[in-house]
């Protein structure tokens, strides 16, 4: 039984192998009458495009978006909405060394094992590619988002042991440099080590933050659909994703309550919290204030020098990145995690509309 | 669109509110056949047990379970498997004080938000009460998972800044204090934090870990279903839940790949990595090594002392905890971990029956 | 993976055997703030409820129903809404004898083989006694399409070869004999036939017909969950049924086109069809006129007199219900077609909030 | 929240509308390993085609298949199938008649309502060309039941009036007339018929019977998702399908149980019936005989001759089909009855995995 859908009442379905003839999602349930601005779409797929700068893999991908059905003179007509990306430059060849071998702390070998035989192409279904799929149908999400005044912001804020300081965010710098992070020093630091880390052969990892301003009340559902923990798998499910937290996150554990606790305020019929430990999500539910999470990226897994490894026979053998690959991944990553925090939001939103009888919007 | 069903094939659905007659749980796609033992059930909810020493609530529950469906001559039918436990030591009353008011950072505020109105005795369905659901159906799909030699250990590894040093564990020590952490010198210190802090009216978090020992090969469906993904939102999904990661989680981060990669090695046919960075899962599936996350608990919300806050009409009000709780929650969330992370392996080891033409047990 | 889940937001799941200690059913994704009367439960309940005539089983069942969860203070909270029955008429002995015996046409031969064994007590999960959890959870959706103005209304249209002339229905004689058709004559021909029968220790099938008033335009959701399949799905599903059409049905096949088409008329704003071939359902989605449909049922396979047939190991045998049950099924049947019923459109009217940007009720 | 995935484990999600770019469909959920022969998708398409014969539209489609994904070296991967068509042979402006009206009997109309517009163009979505897709994902899962030795035919056992006399069917002979009924001579009466309707410019509807063979014992799921249940479902959300009976179906009615009932018998360790009024289903669960059902299609609602109607407005309009339509649509969806009969046994078979501690294939 397989997970390539996410979503209960937004559902996205992906699909495509890194080398195969091309990938694509499908969204069954985006209400009917959201007007849909390509461009939006493709401006997305280039932020997460490789290529796109000197510390990320060189693959070429144009990752042109094909619309095929579900939108009809420039609105969602309520069917299912297709979307097709053609895979260009595949060098399927790169891999053939890895046919036969594991490489360290991939899914090679457990692909291998669970389906007896596998795509081994790029890394076939368990590469990255996929997530451009998800950025596509992340990128209709948000749109829906805008509509309620929904925003998302991510950035990266922390690249091997350098952190971003907690300041106030600009949202607007974030895009202002190839690592995407808001604080131009730290910014530059970051990049410094990733130049360092992919002269050595070397990867590492990274934190991206996100914040999502403008939502409303009441998103989430209780007990096992709290928003957070669907938020938390929609991020542990992006490749490299090592742990999630938000609000007061694994901090929060050493505080006590009675600092820790948010106290509401009430001014002009607005409720709001003093402080936001809770990260915006109380009970499982949004609470009205900004909602905020940590996403922690491992190193990439393929290098560019030897590593000892064994291959299908258990005989030992030495394997080598040959491909293009980012020695780190979190500029990318950047908007599959924003992708995938608009496609979690806005499947709630559409399932609070179900919570009441006094429906609202 | 609620959202208190968990699991896709050994499916499990929870009811009951926190001073309701009853809570209780079903099991929709149990295999038939498998034996039962009641007083393992029994045992387990004695773990998660409110009152079951000095440093927990005192609010006293017996916590019976009774089975009505699903079993026959002791074992399974392939048929749904419901429990109920009559709530017994209910004193609404505690809670007359906040049926207008949102105690700070509770789900008060935002279940009335989002519901318009809520059952607040003993915060209803809210309540940490409903986990004892969990642990009722945990504790079933923890006795199909020793039928394939998997055993789940969950302990306290941390409460405030008290942290239990990185050793060997020895799981028979887990139930050898009233804290759950199984080095006993760390798990004084934690204890005596505990009662310092409960002496005070004030409430401390923790950090439970996991070891998954004896997982085959192969469990975990990409790229949304990843098994780091369910169990992540499994461990979420429980009450004050604010962090998972899993292997080397956020400390990953700061490593290099070239350390961090899993070197694999084979010997008598059995493959495994000489390092466990990647927490025994790779590509979002088990790869044979050891399963280790950890999960962090935010100090409980309810404090034994004044706190300032807001009623529903937005006047400020003052509001202390009448009730009994818990002044931190880990001791009695061990339980709530294994429950959570059984319940999640379960699924996944059904889920993989469909992966091949020449299916495997 | 079992199916005792019914909905995709309003999610009934029913659970317990004929003669174990109690059945019921859980609803989660009810929306909050619906007032349920529990006395228009218990008049359901008292529909189906055996023993309440002379024509249907002898087994003595009060049917109180329990709402354990999920309301407070007469409202639903959005919670799940847990009922409970106890069994109190079992008589487990009746049914020794066909522990090691396959009754022909019952669900014994095919539940064990599927499961390996079974709970053969009454015919365990597979008795039509599971069908009271339908209605406990029916007769809850009942009350929350009457809050839109949608009501149900199924009455027995054939019994054996006798059938209801076509005619204008008076909703309110249906209730007004014990077979529940509300043509009086034919009513009488009816019961005398099942008394006919039920002397001879036979059993006969029979027919329901089903009209839905007040349903709004729009539900249903293309392409598999039309409307009319969900209802068909629902049917099918209750015991003993073997055939469904809506509309026109079987009969619609002989016709022409140009006959069978329903003209669309407009008057006052309102759109409506001249005729209704269609059955109130177009495309899957329903277009505001009545939706009418028949539900098939067989003759009861438990007979009072002695049958063929063989024992687990094979051998020749003869069995002979000793049991109480219906020489027909039909007029029991009437509140279970209305229950499912019931229970699909609100799924469907919830799932139809999520079909367009400008959300209506 | 829509409808355009089927399935539990085998999960088909299609898209595409009649006049879009293309249609196409996903599975996922297919076990890893299966040989699939892209020749076996071609053939099945090419018995759906349109222009395949002078009695069904003329329309002009190749209807090639592209499987973007899924499949490497002949062998599924366990990843998502992608399938997509092109579609050709679109003349939209044959359409631009019912931009603003709504055609008696169609979904114009209850689309317009439901999504607030709608592509209109050859139908859109609610054309039957989105049943291509079915065709082709019920291909890939018919190779996977040949592995199993089950074989599914259908063939049209009524047109109109004209019935086939109940016989021995000779499968062999479904393919040998155009209009794909076994019997001759019947086939010859059946085609007389269309033609006659056609040139009246007239529809008429028909009955498209089905037969399982090599089903073994144990695949439905109680309670809901009875076998039956889940075929009906299937079957009704096709479109123009008026109604479903399996094994006796309505005529069963009129029988007695002690005529009805299926007698077990036992040889050389074979369960069997002496009759099969149980259609190879008993509470749900097959039981090793054959499958049998009936499906009834309505007449075509186009029609090529004018019809009264109203527009967007409400007034009155006449509409008379330009495009090229079929004059019955029961031979065309003869292979879609048998894809949909298809995806549904093979979701049921990798349900079953799930059954049992000892699992079976």
């Amino acid at each position: 039984m397989s997970g390539s859908t996410f979503g209960s009442i937004f559902k996205v379905t992906v699909f495509g192998e890194s080398h195969g003839e091309m990938i694509g999602m499908v969204i069954d349930g985006c209400p009917a009458g959201l007007e849909v601005d390509l461009a939006k779409i493709q401006a997305e797929m280039d932020r997460r495009r490789p290529g796109q700068s000197k510390i990320t893999t060189q693959r070429k991908e144009s990752d042109l978006v094909k619309i095929v059905s579900g939108i009809f003179e420039g609105k969602t007509t309520g069917t299912p909405i297709a979307g097709l990306i053609e895979n260009e430059d595949q060098r399927s060849k790169d891999y053939s060394h890895i046919e036969n071998s594991f490489r360290p702390s991939h899914a090679d070998f457990t692909y291998n094992e669970k389906y007896g035989h596998r795509d081994h192409r790029g890394g076939g279904r368990s590469s990255a590619r996929e997530t451009a799929a998800r950025v596509m149908a992340g990128s209709i999400a948000k749109q829906l988002l805008e509509t309620y005044g929904i925003t998302i912001h991510a950035y990266v804020s922390q690249v091997g042991p350098i952190q971003m300081p907690e300041t106030k965010i600009d949202y607007h710098k974030i895009e202002s440099n190839i690592i995407r992070c808001p604080d131009e020093v730290t910014a530059k630091k970051m990049i410094a080590l990733i130049e360092e880390v992919k002269s050595q052969g070397d990867t590492v990892g990274g934190v991206i933050s996100c914040i999502i301003t403008g939502c409303p009340v009441g998103l989430g559902e209780p007990v096992f659909d709290k928003l957070h923990a669907d938020l938390g798998k929609a991020m542990l499910s992006i490749n490299a994703v090592k742990g999630f937290e938000y609000g007061s996150g694994f901090k929060g554990v050493e505080s006590r309550g009675s600092l820790h606790n948010d106290v509401f305020v009430e001014k002009n019929g607005i409720v709001s919290t003093t402080t936001n430990h809770s990260g915006g999500i109380q009970g499982g539910i949004s609470n009205g204030m900004e909602i905020e999470f940590r996403v922690a990226f491992k190193p990439v897994a393929t290098l560019m020098k030897p590593q000892q490894s064994i291959n299908k026979q258990g005989e030992e053998v030495t394997v080598e990145g040959k491909g293009r690959h980012d020695p780190c991944v979190v500029p990318r990553a950047v908007p599959i995690v924003e992708a995938m925090a608009a496609i979690t939001l806005v499947d709630h939103l559409l399932r609070h509309r179900s919570s009441r009888m006094d429906v609202k919007k």
